[in-house]
């Protein structure tokens, strides 16, 4: 039996309004008018977007599915919605142009961390669960740990522990080291990577060995600049003034020299090279490929998403991968790079894998369709998890 | 020696700028233009807020800590800016009103977890550490948990443990749970509440004893229509149109029946009553009182931020609690209540105090200055923790 409704109609839209305003009353921007349900995932994969606008002139969508913004129509009480699509089963970002004006989806909590821009996400699911569908599966956990970092700094990290690690107290475990892109935090494997669930969904079905994954924040420059920075970070270079080489230099100290000693000393980790495995996406591929290359004692495992290093570099600072290929080939149980065809990197990701081609180094690699997204990033994390520490 | 600039000023520009791009480039708003910082935080405690904007006609800053939006002023490369303050050292909300269009900070990580609105943060340091401040202390973790709930849904929700909760593997731990306000989700208690880094400096500094804090997410109805609600959550008034009384109820039993379950099954808890405390803002703090009176068998220390039950509810729901103040008083080693002075539900709290008083129920309350902000959820969070467990 239904319960009764005990108010009338525009007295229970008053109640919604204010329950929904507790939260947000006091501050300058509180969420008012009608409740907006957004993202909307239909049926035949349609995707219905909605943002409460009475006062804009135009509204448009802008996805990552979509190769240019989609104007939305204005409706009831304000609220601008389109339907598009069918969209192919995948986790987008998206926001809203409202006006010219850049926007996050207020109706939506999944969203993109990143230093420079804010997007929301949206996930159509697939008849069959995709890869990193929240399934019926034992989960893993997600840390988020501090640790003494360069320069007095206190670092971040987030960490994934595999299903049983709090129960298997005597068992050990391999970590994968895995470092997000350019402007990306050390949450974006967690938040748009669904690094975790990726992992849940292959070690239930067998197909990867139960593995820690760290996922470290790559911009040291920024965190220094921000805990360390005093008054004057008024040059807008701060931040990211050093150049590329430099700060991956100073990442892979802060790797190799703070982050695998607290991550040894706090976790269950099996601490030798052949159980260390490192992989990043864009800025955090290079990051990987110079720390992997410049601390071989360190990783046995490498793999390089949409990214990769010239071949001038490779001679410049770490000759001895080219010129030694058996040695390298002895030591590197993977070396993986993968790359999407439409990828702005992608020519240059070819010109890497010649390289390693010509000097006779060992490697895997995956081109897949796409560009330099985190739609590949998933795919790439789940083609090569299983590959680790087999 | 200074490490020599490789290429010009123009092209290092441009390298900054193609850096910055590589992670959006392929999506829709990549960052383009110049780096801008934002908020700085200078020594005088003024603050100054950044946003680029080129095309814009008018551009504010709405802030918690101001009564009313500030205009900015355009300058160079289309970036708004407006210094502000000297600023209460606090945590704040903010947003930036963008020709009339509310937008978050795109230069600042930092964000405000929320169904509804979506606002940046900024942190004001004080010249001494403020109760949330990241000090040079021993740091608990945060962990993000699934566990299987209601209608076959799994839900999410954020544990701190307490510094060297891993090591002292013998070690049991009294447990908190605390549940966030309307709108928020499990993340703000985190994110917002800064809850961990409050623990961390009052254990360390021996207010507070070690304890587990599990953060839930309160909009039980939200999860269900996202993860069961098929292809049709078409009106809006779906994912909070039942009365706060029976989401609450569900709440409620969802935390009996499934969270603390899980969370004595996987964590070292002491599982009784007298190590088992609750508590909640706004909403949460409704939750909290439903959940504290309708199972006193689970709970012996209760805490209410920022919200009441209504005597009327008190009466028909709950008369054994002022009917028997003698047994109430005895099961309740701590039953707190506060609010600000200037919060829209301040004269409904006094109300129960009152009814309290009235019924000769002990409790302890702290009325503040401000109203329903997260400012004073720190404060009271800080406050009452060094009572629990005692």
């Amino acid at each position: 039996m239904k319960r009764p409704i005990p108010f009338s109609y525009p007295n229970r839209l008053f109640l919604l309004w204010f329950l929904c305003c507790l939260s947000g009353l006091a501050f300058a921007q509180p969420p008012r008018g009608p409740l907006v349900v957004s993202p909307q995932i239909n049926d035949d994969k349609t995707v219905t977007f909605r943002y409460l606008a009475p006062a804009a002139s135009a509204v448009k969508l802008s996805a990552q599915f979509e190769k240019a913004p989609v104007p939305m129509t204005k409706g009831e009480q304000g609220i601008w919605s389109v339907t598009v699509g069918p969209v192919k089963p995948d986790i987008y970002p998206y926001s809203f142009q409202v006006d010219g004006v850049t926007v996050m989806d207020p109706a939506n909590v999944a969203f993109f961390p990143n230093e420079r821009f804010k997007a929301s996400l949206v996930d159509v699911p697939g008849d069959k669960p995709l890869i990193h569908a929240m399934r019926d599966v034992a989960h893993g956990a997600v840390t988020y740990e501090y640790y003494p970092s360069v320069s007095g700094t206190t670092g971040s990290v987030v960490v994934y522990t595999p299903p049983g690690y709090d129960k298997n107290t005597s068992q050990k475990y391999p970590v994968y080291y895995l470092i997000s892109g350019t402007t990306d935090t050390e949450e974006t494997f967690f938040k748009v990577g669904k690094t975790n669930l990726i992992l849940d969904n292959l070690i239930a079905d067998g197909k990867a060995k139960p593995m820690i994954i760290v996922m470290p924040y790559g911009n040291i420059a920024a965190r220094i600049a921000e805990q360390k920075g005093g008054s004057k970070p008024a040059d807008p270079t701060v931040r990211d003034g050093d150049d590329a080489i430099k700060r991956a230099n100073d990442f892979g100290n802060d790797l190799i020299g703070n982050i695998i000693p607290y991550v040894d000393k706090n976790y269950r980790t099996i601490a030798d090279r052949n159980n260390r495995a490192i992989g990043g996406f864009s800025r955090g591929g290079g990051q990987t490929l110079r720390a992997a290359f410049g601390h071989m004692d360190k990783f046995a495992w490498v793999c390089s998403y949409s990214s990769y290093l010239s071949p001038q570099e490779m001679d410049k600072n770490f000759p001895q991968i080219g010129s030694n290929p058996d040695n390298t080939n002895k030591q590197l149980k993977l070396l993986w790079v993968s790359v999407g065809s439409d990828d702005f990197l992608y020519k240059g990701t070819v010109e890497f894998m010649d390289y390693l081609k010509a000097k006779k180094v060992n490697y895997k690699s995956l081109i897949t369709d796409g560009g330099h997204t985190w739609m590949n990033v998933k795919k790439y994390v789940a083609e090569t998890t299983p590959l680790l520490f087999q």
